[in-house]
């Protein structure tokens, strides 16, 4: 069990994905998880895909391009974050045209990986329940 | 682990745990399975609630009515369910005023039983995930 090594690597995962999935015989067992904090949402898939592109791209603007997202949804989607984390898990720096950069705080990072853990704990977890599956 | 003996009663049930959740600290660790087959969703927790109201009512009609569906709605779940599984899980009486009655198979009692078993294996499983989230 290599549960220090996230199974996944940037350029595999996509929103196509939100959902783990195992096949057998005709049917797939699927499911996903989510974080929910003090206002709603907190962490969930297309969340942290949002965080590791800005830790891809340094910039908020970008991070969102990049997955079809309007500037002001991946925006109100960090300050979600942000504001319901202990402490905030992506720091902006503030002026200049395109208003500045951002990165991933060191809980940030710690909780991207935190993340892609679970998510392939459950992905071991639904391969052995589409194991015992009888019908 | 009493695996075999489902953890919940069917008055317990209803809609608004279609999400199992697990709460810790100021976070709530949520989630859902299903299973799709080759005409997309064939059982989810939805569904499964569907069938066990169908044993308790003995009829379609009355299933749906407990659950504020409509007749329409509840048929055609219930062909989807049939069609996709290997063998029915719910047989109708036809004829007579109302449609006559309704009932579950025996392979429909097996998959409602697999089905909450699963659900509380998963219950189980967030618990854990919840006890190792540092954040």
């Amino acid at each position: 069990m290599k549960q220090s090594k996230p199974k996944f690597t940037l350029e595999q995962k996509d929103l196509t994905e939100a959902d783990a999935a195992i096949s057998k015989g005709l049917y797939t067992l699927k499911g996903r998880f989510w974080l929910e904090g003090p206002s709603g949402t907190f962490l969930g898939y297309g969340r942290v895909i949002l965080l590791e592109r800005i830790k891809l791209y340094g910039s908020i603007s970008e991070a969102a391009r990049s997955m079809g997202m309007s500037y002001r949804h991946a925006w109100d989607l960090v300050d979600s974050i942000n504001k319901q984390a202990r402490v905030p898990l992506v720091e902006t720096a503030t002026g200049g045209k395109g208003g500045g950069g951002a990165r991933l705080t060191d809980a940030g990072e710690l909780a991207v990986q935190a993340f892609w853990r679970l998510y392939a704990r459950f992905q071991q977890f639904l391969q052995e329940e589409a194991g015992r599956l009888e019908f």
